[in-house]
């Protein structure tokens, strides 16, 4: 995008981060892991038209919820932040719309108490940003680590982005809460290191729909997780289908092999945590489903439940 | 792109990457910073039809460089690779590139003894290519270590790429040399590390063209850089213009406070290394460009030399 225009779009970028920005300028950021402390990486790209529409959320909120898409994967692994780098590509003709993004990137990250360490500039035909968070944890959380005898539970209340990307597709408005929890999400980061330290055996944050996050805890488990679907918490409106299948919650589903005081939870982080079932032994990783005690398949796509 | 068909993708890149990939399945990857290292991390993202063109060089090529140019900043701090994060944004007609992209991928990793320990892959109208680079070092490199009296040096022979692009662009081929300085870049990264061992007080790599980065290292470090441009190592037919201005060289430039053996270091690395100018006093950071002895402008943009 030649050097002036592309030094002018990382100045706006710098004034929209402040001091939620660090250490920017050199050919790398220099970073420092707390001794005891081993390094969680990830990286998470969202795509204009594939990922979000401006015709839905505002660019500000894209950016926010951009970064707390990627920062919910470290959640998922009870890791504290240690910094987000930002790669943006950016067509000629969306070069406005880049510190209204940034605002929100920088929002997210002072939330998560995330500095902002690094970053990359592109043109391209398509608005595309590509985070990578780093974090730190002596004992990371992973999806393996169900066992026969934990209970398993989720934060929050599902169904919000589903019912939002529904009504949006339909020509309709949201309703207010559906419409928050898709532009608006809080990746669970303090909730997951509480949750590590109060017991948690394995943990997932819920990205494709809790249905397929529940497979893939009981598959890496190599047990079977049975869930009680009318104990999953619905939002105002929202069809078990959604629940169940809608991505992008970025709540967290754990195991837990103790009594998980749910009372002190929802005081100190303001959001339920649920049981919803509990873990069995099994040769291989399977879900069971029950359904007023009556087991049911696990939905496999939209419209399994709406009977 | 649908959950089928992203996991045929993703199995062919993890097909593709072999050994290269490690720890990669659960929502973020687990790494050790060695203790009494610090943790060095950069953003690169590569645009088709901004970064290079399929016209130009292959799948396979493109994906070899675009690992190289992420892992050339880790060199530019003397940093030691400690992993790779590849986020691929991928058109539906392009899907059958993916395992070539992932082959160059995989053997740049390889090259750079830099595991692949995260991935994201999504639909998009553009090919894109985001990576994150991860290194460690006790003792990170800066642009702004240069100090007056120190000795100036860049790695390797400069033209290449622009002289690669410069014949495309005209709709000649280019020479093999020029070709392959384009498409199979290296990441001076051994180097760096050899160099800060032996002296050297700053460094950049270069990839916005020699000019450019010399301005860097002064305006850092807040010296005169005082630099002969008939001392810069050129290839075979290349302009004093293209090897100063040209980017994508991946070379180090550098600044020592020590005489480097230029002998040892061929000898070891298999490319060369020339001393092309000094550092002195300077209250801010200012280029002198002397050609046969006579001071000239630094070139501020294509054919300033070319009288």
């Amino acid at each position: 995008m030649g050097p002036g225009v592309e030094f002018d779009l990382v100045r706006a970028m710098l004034e929209a981060w402040g001091d939620a920005a660090s250490g920017v300028g050199d050919d790398a950021a220099v970073l420092d892991v707390p001794p005891g402390e081993r390094l969680v990486v990830s990286t998470d790209t969202a795509v204009e038209d594939v990922h979000f529409r401006r015709e839905w959320v505002g660019m500000e909120e894209i950016g926010y919820r951009s970064a707390m898409a990627a920062m919910s994967d470290l959640a998922a692994m009870a890791a504290r932040p240690l910094g987000l780098l930002v790669a943006l590509t950016v067509p000629g003709e969306r070069r406005d719309d880049v510190p209204a993004l940034a605002r929100g990137i920088g929002d997210a990250a002072r939330r998560c108490a995330a500095p902002i360490v690094g970053g990359d500039l592109s043109a391209g035909r398509e608005l595309s940003i590509a985070m990578t968070v780093l974090g730190t944890t002596a004992h990371p959380l992973s999806r393996g680590g169900a066992r026969p005898g934990d209970r398993v539970f989720v934060t929050g209340v599902f169904g919000g982005p589903a019912g939002a990307l529904r009504a949006w597709r339909d020509g309709d408005a949201p309703t207010e809460w559906s419409r928050q929890r898709f532009a608006r999400p809080s990746a669970r980061l303090r909730e997951a290191v509480w949750l590590a330290r109060h017991g948690a055996s394995a943990m997932i944050d819920v990205s494709d729909g809790l249905a397929s996050e529940l497979r893939h805890l009981a598959s890496a488990s190599a047990v079977e997780v049975r869930v009680h679907l009318d104990r999953v918490p619905r939002g105002p409106g929202i069809s078990l289908d959604d629940a169940m299948t809608g991505g992008e919650e970025y709540e967290l589903l754990f195991s837990s092999g103790q009594v998980v005081d749910v009372d002190q939870f929802a005081r100190q982080f303001g959001t339920p945590v649920t049981e919803i079932g509990d873990i069995r032994p099994s040769g291989h990783g399977v879900v069971v489903a029950l359904r007023d005690g009556t087991r049911v398949d696990l939905a496999h796509g939209h419209d399994h439940y709406s009977a």
